[in-house]
């Protein structure tokens, strides 16, 4: 494969699995392209809550808006530019803000195919 | 490890091995952390030149600025928010502009083990 170049319009964004709100999610890159990781875009609307156990390394850059993540131990929230990173095994609460949030994200290994 | 948050101000930016110009980066999780990625963010200052082959796959963020990266198959330009995937393999050519750029990065495996 040869370089590539992606913007958030580059990504089909579609509801994430196993959840109600508006929170979207589109890869860009993944387990159709023969490489070791997944690379997309996500959107969340205003006020939205997603909690899910990591199932691959998640390294997301906030790109808009911004996201707090709680675990058990820890909180965290990134603005624009900012990256938080999600090991696997974590049971992590995801959660955006009035203004939603855009992110570009990164997984190790395929989240599509950690998940089963 | 637990979930963690990073700007660009919590990384050592160090000059790139292997050249003179001005263009910084500094991990901010690697080998040392035990995962299988690595992330860092870059500091490119106005019109500088780089190349290599990838040693690693590296998917960049454009945080500020714009970059070009070319191959002799394709050149790609991004800005703020954008992505440039640089798979394992590829001879690579990465120009700043008057601008300079900031990015962020995921490599995998660990670009200064792939280095040797």
């Amino acid at each position: 494969m040869n370089i590539q170049k992606f913007s958030v319009s580059d990504a089909l964004l579609e509801r994430s699995p196993g959840q109600e709100g508006d929170i979207f999610a589109g890869n860009v890159i993944d387990q159709r392209h023969g490489g070791p990781v997944t690379i997309g875009f996500g959107r969340y609307g205003p006020l939205q809550n997603l909690s899910e156990t990591m199932t691959v390394h998640d390294t997301m850059v906030v790109l808009e808006g911004r996201l707090t993540v709680s675990t058990d131990a820890a909180t965290v929230t990134a603005g624009p530019g900012e990256v938080i990173y999600m090991p696997q095994g974590e049971a992590v609460t995801i959660r955006s803000h009035e203004e939603g949030a855009v992110t570009a994200y990164v997984t190790y290994p395929h989240w599509q195919e950690a998940r089963g």
